[in-house]
């Protein structure tokens, strides 16, 4: 039989504590049997769910890491066996005197990969070396799947390598934080990620699924507002509410991809990328 | 006295009629008098405003072409003259045996330079060849400029080019079109091309102005929504209404740009780039 072409995804929209990993590791529990028993069968976590995300210093951030196979991508690698769900969420990832900003894929048949995010926000800059993995896409089975996490919704060319290696849907686990010098939410009930999120789904025809957090750590507010996008940039589910738990699940289907992205027989917009006219985008820093 | 950072744009929202160049001329003109009567010092005119959109062979296409001194760009120059204005408009263009999809740069000291549309939609392939200008920005004294056109909207590499080369406001003359297998405007009033224009702002922290046409030619429905998105992803203007004719007026901040670059001290979303990272973006065509 040919593999299903719906996919039933879930955005867990809630408020993991900074430094408490294993109040963290059964709220991510929580929320993964609750995805599941709601039928989806891929899950989205935020950003750092596993460690919160304001560190104070080189020690707590250090405290509040864990390999791929500590106690928490190990439970993950569990959970995901006993309910036959794929997971992407995020943990502050520690390998050797390096940590990462990661979020670990995971399927019913173990860890799949960990991708490290490339583009550190703010302070994380002093608590995180830069992702080193490049961009990854996982083969899941329903579907061909990327991440990014947060900030990297920011920079084009990571999303635009996504989905030029194949990426169908994008899972963005976050923490888009207010106070940035933009309203969090404007009137219509939209964050800054969800304009984001907006942009990377229509300009490559895949679906988003980002998880924000709530709540606020240490003078940090974070916006919620998790949503999903439809490859023709449409809302699908969301924007979740701002301060509030919430699940977000949608129904994918993956076959609109492909049609959003051939909407005529003599066009693809991949084939119709003009790569010798983008030299200037590998230029040093831009400016 | 610094240049001043407000700068009042406007998107003109109408109806060319193809192969008639004479009154394109004429409608283009009591639009660019209307913006500039409302105060904008920056106008944008549809895609192939001189010529119309659906040509039926390469005759008819040749017929509607016109060089860069021709009547149409001459004529824009003169008005830009006189009511110094800066436009952006479209034209088809003609050079030897070539014809190009692209948009003329006039200023108030002349023609500043021709776009030529990179990314060719559906039977543009068979009307013009692919552009060959690069993607450029134009210092008009209010701002820096960016152009695309249409179709270029999906292919984040190219906004992403602007950006880097310095653009603060993309103008965007586009011919966006109904019936390529996505609703034609959604239950917002929103247009395909509506969130490619978030999009493109968002990612890259630039104004886009973009003017549609509106009406049908021979089968071809064209959608309005013309719209204008501030650099935090926000529609500043529009969209504009479907199926009339519409002037958008908009006051850009363009002190908004810099402050949507750099939302905190160790923050610039330009200089944040992991450029190492995006070598795939060379690749071939894509897959």
């Amino acid at each position: 039989m040919p593999p299903t072409r719906q996919l039933l995804a879930a955005a867990c929209q809630y408020a993991p504590s900074v430094g408490d990993l294993p109040g963290n590791r059964l709220l991510a529990e929580r929320w993964i049997r609750r995805a599941a028993a709601a039928g989806a069968r891929l899950v989205v976590l935020p950003e750092l769910a596993a460690s919160g995300y304001t560190f104070q210093s080189q020690e707590e951030a250090a405290a509040c890491a864990e390999g791929r196979d500590g106690p928490t991508v190990s439970g993950w690698v569990a959970l995901c066996r006993e309910l036959d769900v794929h997971l992407v969420a995020g943990f502050a990832e520690a390998d050797g005197d390096q940590r990462f900003n990661s979020a670990a894929v995971v399927g019913p048949t173990g860890l799949l990969g960990v991708y490290r995010k490339a583009h550190l926000f703010n302070d994380e800059k002093s608590f995180f070396s830069p992702g080193d993995s490049g961009f990854l896409v996982f083969d899941i089975g329903h579907c061909r799947l990327g991440v990014l996490i947060c900030y990297d919704l920011w920079f084009p060319e990571a999303a635009r390598v996504l989905a030029l290696r194949g990426a169908e849907v994008v899972a963005v686990p976050t923490n888009w934080v207010a106070n940035f010098r933009s309203p969090a939410v404007d009137g219509r009930g939209w964050t800054m990620g969800d304009y984001a999120s907006v942009g990377v789904a229509t300009q490559n025809q895949v679906f988003v699924v980002a998880a924000d957090r709530i709540g606020s750590e240490r003078g940090v507010d974070f916006v919620g507002c998790s949503c999903a996008v439809a490859p023709n940039g449409a809302m699908l589910a969301g924007p979740a509410a701002a301060a509030d738990e919430q699940l977000l699940v949608v129904e994918l289907n993956l076959e609109w991809v492909a049609r959003a992205r051939q909407r005529t027989p003599r066009n693809h917009t991949l084939e119709d990328r003009r790569p010798e006219l983008y030299a200037p985008l590998l230029d040093g820093q831009g400016r």
